[in-house]
């Protein structure tokens, strides 16, 4: 059902305020309306356009990645509290896909949720040892990847870091990475 | 202990039949002599040099990838048979490590062993499911890691296959994939 501006339009800010990372086409589809429309109603909210709000939320105050260079993350990292979580958005390219189907290749979801999870490590050194991975739905070219990594806990000198990744809010990987690091090698417990 | 030229010469040439893709520098090291030694000794047994060899083992008859572009695998095809096993290699480039630890990163390891596992199924579309990968020994540039996949079986509707990569005949490397095939999701069994 389509609804009017009036109502509409609070409800988009809700929406984007929930979610700075969903797109226009997305909100388009979700309000059944043109991303024209979408477009008009960011202007009169004054709220800008998808890049502008990502590069807000990652000029906020966070962490800085400690276990490897930042520019050696696979994504663009907008989140993050050493750990305890992370953020990181990927835009899937033309090259990322399988040429016959279109759809991502599955390493590449792997290589972004994986250096999140080395990025989350509060530690000089931090390596996968074990990963437990699903893909869940398929991820076509031209869309965006969040991938949220969350560190559950230390066991067996190993730190064990959840990552979901999402498009516009459907999950699309999952994966549990049993991470070493050297603090717990040297049995220092955090 | 160093063996002499007429006892080692033999034992090399068994070597290297065993693992055409054992390096000269893995070679010397076995045998605690000088990579020079390694390459007089093949010189003089007209053994080629491994990237030779490697592609002696390729041009040999082997079955054509069916569910990808054989470009679009990472790393070199170098055997196949349908639904039965693959063999990959695939040469650790300076690019593919941690700038700070010389480390290979995982998900070049991933990328090796999921291309292969897609390339071994005998069917038009194939996709992964679900991955389980353990990483069991630190991987350096300039490494050659040979990847060998092996089809375990099917079930519920997923074809279940089993990665192992070896650096010089040890394990690096392992991973269980869950395949997701279009021949097994319209219920056709193989």
């Amino acid at each position: 059902m389509k609804l009017s501006k009036r109502k509409r339009q609070p409800m988009l800010k809700e929406k984007i305020a929930e979610n700075p990372f969903i797109t226009d086409d997305a909100l388009a589809a979700e309000f059944n309306v043109s991303v024209q429309t979408i477009r008009l109603d960011r202007l009169e909210l004054n709220i800008p356009e998808v890049r502008e709000r990502i590069k807000d939320v990652a000029k906020q105050q966070y962490d800085t990645v400690k276990a490897l260079p930042i520019e050696e993350v696979i994504g663009e990292v907008v989140d993050l509290e050493l750990d305890d979580h992370a953020i990181s958005i990927l835009d899937i390219k033309e090259e990322y896909v399988f040429s016959r189907t279109g759809i991502a290749r599955g390493h590449h979801l792997f290589a972004q949720a994986n250096s999140l999870a080395v990025a989350v490590i509060d530690d000089d050194l931090a390596l996968t040892a074990n990963a437990n991975v699903s893909f869940k739905s398929q991820v076509k070219s031209g869309q965006r990847v969040v991938a949220k990594a969350k560190v559950i806990g230390n066991q067996n000198n190993r730190t064990l870091v959840e990552v979901k990744s999402y498009v516009d809010q459907e999950l699309v990987f999952k994966g549990s990475f049993s991470m070493f690091r050297e603090e717990l090698s040297t049995g220092r417990e955090t």
